[in-house]
């Protein structure tokens, strides 16, 4: 049995973590486990073949990023050329790639990555290849599965980072607003908000009225907490409005530039008058060491994965459902994309201790 | 509306956060909030009843410990009485407790503990006690709930201890032992023993032969991995024996002292030949700032006791089940303690990346 | 005996821990110890004065922020007053100050802050005021003294964010540039730089050559190594340029918006033809809990402060030399800022490590 | 120009970083390192010599550990050497060594190690070897140098246990013993103690009264703090006792078992009647990645170390002094340990703050 792992889409703690416990499964079943580098590039001659063994992944478990390497941009589907001209053209080159990975006696891959990882890995598992996957986000925004590995280092590094302004703003009288990532899924802001005890939390599935936003920070003034932290996910935007609105919202103004974060800030100080201070997260959140809760579920998931493919559970993904991993059809995962539900408990929770969500 | 909190057994990281996000959620329904201090010995008078307010709970969500103060040695039912000689004679003063909380104009009571608590929970309820319980406990081992609040952070502990004696393990060629808490359930040393990559996890749930402990470990040194990190739970024994025959398996050696990890480092310095040093990792698993998951887990745990108050739920648990927070009744926790089950993926997986449990 | 206590300037971990001993330290010896809240602001009849006593203090010795609050923009010298036109207008209150302190019957005051901070106290001083001062500086550009508390934790924070961006970089073949604090001086960029093995490292002491800095990460390249990590303080700038006109360097480009990391990180892309991304550090190095370093050197500065006080050390400054603590003139600390030294140890370690410094 | 690495004694965080820093700062003058496996041993025969290259040390800057393998009873002056009857004698090897290191081609060594090391280093280089030193050591008892590697790492390690200590300590109204290294010097029970507030540090510089480290856990108790954390050196010892008469204060009594801290506790206790646990923090201090401040330290020792053998400094050993890192005669180092001085500042203030050292 000879096996390929392949990593794909942006970073997240654990990555390393589930490598390591599928290459070290594979290897005490006797397996041949071989690693394909950046996504599929490897495959398609533009980057290398590895051999994945008990040496390569020692001492990796705990080490964020991946020894694969990663690319959010070489869908074997629609690859990327660069023609003569300098353009950029796409072309599908899977044929080529199955053609490959046949070439080198690959009998399954294992493909981890987010929603795009899995829409590919659904499409070669259609066209023939025994494929697997490990879902990865650090949103948490796939569904079927409770959560995913990445995502509580993700809220961890962003309660810390809380954490840290809330002295300041407490010290200072200030308003904060620090923006996390959730394009479409506001998990990392509602989660890190909820637990360091934000006073107000943005997310892109709840529209907020910035007026409400200051209402909020107002009424705190006025009952002597003249300071306010401001949790926004990247995605957030205004009700009626669209993301890019935010601080288009009063007349007169020049043309606002930055992130969500500074356009909120400057919102929020022209119609409160309280000093006002932004802070964008990014990457910060996507790499470092992945957390206890992280390593465990990575090395369960790569576990889940090899076991997987001895079970020949072709286009299944693995999961965390009730306190287990599963497998769940890929098919099933992409669907319908998870999001936060309004009666959710930590949405409710966060409401009865006070948290407005500028609704 | 006048609610009660109390918070009882040992120390876990998260009994404030609950304390915080109850009182939040209860005074935002313009509820009254009392702190019964110590267990219930602040209602038998033999310490405070205080008020809390917003204003108690400032700041104190990511503090480990309870404001409230706790301990396990003052069950009202079997409650400590020393006598004018010196001894301790113990009366049931259960009538007395309800009484006062009458008495305190008490309307209902947030009780937060582990099973001990529980069992007193439950039958302060059927003596006609409105009372919601919050589960607690470091070792995991309630049932009903995938987890409770404070085991995160023990588990985090434990990997970050497992970290630190991994480097010198490997650069000084040594056997180290790790003890950690789980009298009856070996949660804590299997998920920070996998997670942290340990090489030799034994758990009260699978007995183990000292034997096959020194095989694992001499086979890794044979194959050129001259140390070796043992997890043991503080309940872990041999097959056929009891916990305390542990360092008992040589015949003519003086008898044993010290803990579980001291006496297994002793046996196996002894049977390998090998430097083997122990860490017992105590009171450090119990203390501290809670992590950002149980930061969450426990402010949830607070705002759903609440909800539970108001639906009037008496007589029920507030748990974690999929990813939800739901009640079930206090008695079917009690039931049957959750143990680590030999199916269990983590289990599973962790044999199969090559840890031994000694059996 | 009563002292009085003011916290000056921005944010940084280890304020409270100063005031902390500083009122145990002086309560102990029997005086009575008031606060003045933001800055001056509490003697100006703006904000309050508090006593602080050993109650006040408790706990509060690893806190980030100061339970006094601090300001930098109320200089008692050129103290702001909104006119009821709603201009701002400057004028002097130290006469008030120093009537109102007496009036309090304050004999002393500890003033904790930075260069501002110590400008006010030696001006105070002059006039008569019996004032000890506590140096604090993030950046750890005050003289006559080693370090300052506040340092050590920002440069902790900075080195756990490259360790962060560190991976996410290599495992995307991605530049990432990473602006922290130092206006005028780099320490925090060249010890976070050096400590967390960052590739380039641009500080306001050592104009850069963009080319250079370019050649560097391209070099790397082609040593196969398709990532680079640069730290720029947010004083850095260009040979020949100033602070401005940093990403001003290619003509014909639109005007570029953002801070220096920002526009660096888009003129390395251009160059380099890099998938490059920068990150600003801003609020989190000021804030959060001091390291164990800081919090060991904050109490005993604030200790120091008191023993100096005793000893009617008026006008001088408590400060680390060599492993001790002295007291000096504030007067000499204020005449020559600190700057890195090229030939610092520092500097000529990271340059033979092969960092550059982009000149 | 060949050099060769080896580091000795115990485990200390940063030994790594000092490997990385000399072997790049070496490799960029165009020199070729070779690393000595397990202090001398891989060039008696016993272990290995390797390259280090730059490839060999990527990644390793943040690494606890060596990966050249220490050890402490390697004495080439005093080798262990197992006779056919089992029993261990030991010969001077010494001239094998030098006679070795000559076949490799090694024009200099540095040694990277605590006192033993030291006089090993000092020995060797009065035979002719080209050595330089860096110093190593947990404890901070070496003299010629403010500080080393390692020790701001295992202060912090003990800050963070000491913290989370305090939150059950005080909880559950107990008193916790808490054991650290320092077997002659207290340095880390005297700067974690101070930093993280203990209520009694015991240090071999102190010999402490059993009855007035009592009395100091009393006056708390009286005073409504119901709990204390007592810090203790492991070489911590009564006054006009041993360091073994711990816990031998009580006549009557069966022999005590344990450790310091263990006796401590018991003896706490029973003097008391106040409930008290203990804890041996061990070889926690010793492991793990370094702290920042370690970081930078350990890579300018490694640095200065490449620079001492271009000046050719040979028989001299790096060290921080003031705010540089300057090199002294090894001798000079050996000539006198370094203890805690009873007028250090951080003694005065740590008793300034109600802190007790039972004298």
């Amino acid at each position: 049995m000879r096996i390929a792992l392949s990593t794909g889409g942006g970073d997240a703690p654990g990555l390393n973590t589930v490598i390591r416990a599928a290459v070290l499964s594979a290897t005490n079943l006797g397996w041949e486990v071989l690693g394909i580098k950046r996504g599929y590039a490897g495959l398609l001659g533009e980057d290398e073949i590895i051999p994945l063994t008990r040496d390569t992944v020692r001492g990796i478990g705990h080490l964020g990023g991946t020894i694969l390497r990663t690319t959010n941009r070489l869908n074997p589907f629609r690859y990327p050329r660069r023609e003569p001209n300098g353009t950029i053209r796409e072309e599908d080159r899977s044929d080529e790639l199955l053609h490959k990975a046949r070439e080198f006696g690959i009998d399954a891959v294992i493909s981890i990555g987010g929603d795009g990882s899995l829409a590919i890995a659904q499409r070669l598992y259609e066209k023939g290849m025994k494929v697997v996957s490990v879902p990865k986000t650090i949103d948490n925004d796939i569904s079927g599965t409770i959560q995913t590995f990445g995502f509580d280092t993700a809220v961890s590094t962003a309660i810390e980072a809380i954490d840290k302004l809330h002295t300041t703003a407490e010290s200072h009288d200030r308003v904060l607003v620090m923006e996390v990532m959730g394009r479409h899924a506001g998990f990392i802001a509602l989660h890190s908000g909820l637990a360091a005890t934000a006073d107000v939390i943005l997310i892109p599935e709840i529209p907020f009225d910035i007026a409400k936003v200051c209402d909020k920070i107002l009424a705190r003034d006025q009952a002597g907490r003249h300071f306010s932290i401001v949790v926004v996910a990247e995605g957030a935007y205004p009700v009626g409005g669209t993301h890019s609105t935010i601080g288009q919202s009063l007349p007169g103004e020049a043309e606002r530039v930055g992130g969500v974060a500074d356009r909120l800030a400057r919102d929020i100080q022209l119609r409160t008058e309280k000093e006002c201070r932004s802070l964008v997260l990014g990457h910060l959140q996507r790499g470092g060491m992945p957390t206890g809760y992280d390593r465990l579920l990575a090395t369960r998931f790569g576990g889940a994965a090899v076991r997987a493919i001895a079970a020949q559970r072709w286009g299944e993904m693995v999961a965390l459902q009730s306190s287990d991993i599963v497998t769940i059809p890929i098919k099933e995962a992409l669907g319908r994309p998870k999001r936060v539900r309004l009666d959710d408990d930590v949405v409710v929770t966060a409401r009865a201790t006070g948290i407005s969500f500028g609704d």
